[in-house]
């Protein structure tokens, strides 16, 4: 995706060989544009699969799945990252360890916000070692519901996410492919 | 707002005197084209204003302050809750206390993305008894910028929220005033 790939290269600040921060228009300051750019591509890529409802993790996620829930007509569900206090026959959970902040967290929905049946769409900011979103994926298969794909803003390509998940047998699109970090620059995979 | 009424009135859980559940289309499950028409109802309220940026709190800020800063094509910034690794040079930051989880968050944002000069439309989902929204417009006077005003999707209007915000000196626009709950229903303010 073009406009997403020339805010990278404008905003986009390499701290070392692994970290890119994106903080001045995705995780911390949202440019809306770009995110309903972003929320027509995932519907572009994604027609034709009767996605029934999208699922994302708070809080930058919410960003990125919002406009494309707009764009499909489909409520957006996202799952909480603390320990819910809630029972576990009210919610599906599953630990996702986070490789930049080094921290395993507690993820959560409530079961009746994502009933058996549904055709759904996963989407996330980044992909890198792929944690969240094969937690997330295990939340919808415990839910009996299929995962028709998982939407990814940018996607670390050095990193083993993206095989992990097409090894698990889904369908991965990412908007943004980053092959490399060199000499403080982004070198995109395509 | 009319359709929001409608949707709190339809789908909104009483849970006791206090407690509005609206999990099913705001702070869990999220119903992309009501958050529209909230984004579009903010920007009617405030039009003229001048706002140059939207400032928010994660997460279910997020979803509400999205819609909005497209309608206004100003950029959105959300606060973060935990406690922040940056140093103080770095980030402004204040402590508000949650009635409703009964904890103190540290809620932080960094300088660079709130300087000094804005026009500032603070937006969250709930006014309660407005310790959030006085938190965040702590973090804007302390940045040397103005509160032009503060937009509220709900307001529990028999909490103090509102009264508070208005002493210190803000414009508070509320989308739903609930004046009460009365057997499991909610009664609206106006």
């Amino acid at each position: 995706m073009k406009l997403l790939k020339e805010k990278i290269m404008s905003e986009g600040l390499v701290l070392n060989d692994a970290i890119l921060k994106v903080d001045s228009f995705l995780n911390h300051q949202i440019d809306p544009e770009l995110m309903m750019e972003i929320g027509k591509e995932f519907h572009r890529r994604f027609s034709g699969c009767g996605i029934t409802k999208i699922f994302t993790i708070e809080s930058s996620g919410i960003a990125c799945a919002l406009p494309a829930g707009l764009c499909m007509h489909v409520p957006v569900v996202f799952a909480r990252k603390q320990k819910s206090a809630l029972m576990s026959s009210e919610a599906y959970s599953t630990k996702v360890y986070s490789f930049t902040k080094k921290v395993t967290s507690d993820v959560t929905v409530l079961k009746k916000f994502l009933p058996a049946g549904e055709k759904i769409l996963i989407i996330d900011d980044f992909l890198a070692n792929g944690e969240a979103a094969l937690g997330l994926a295990n939340i919808v298969q415990q839910a009996g519901s299929e995962v028709v794909g998982i939407g990814i803003v940018i996607e670390k390509s050095f990193q083993p996410g993206r095989q992990r998940l097409i090894d698990a047998g889904f369908r991965v699109e990412s908007l943004a492919r980053v092959q490399a970090f060199k000499d403080g620059k982004v070198i995109f995979a395509e």
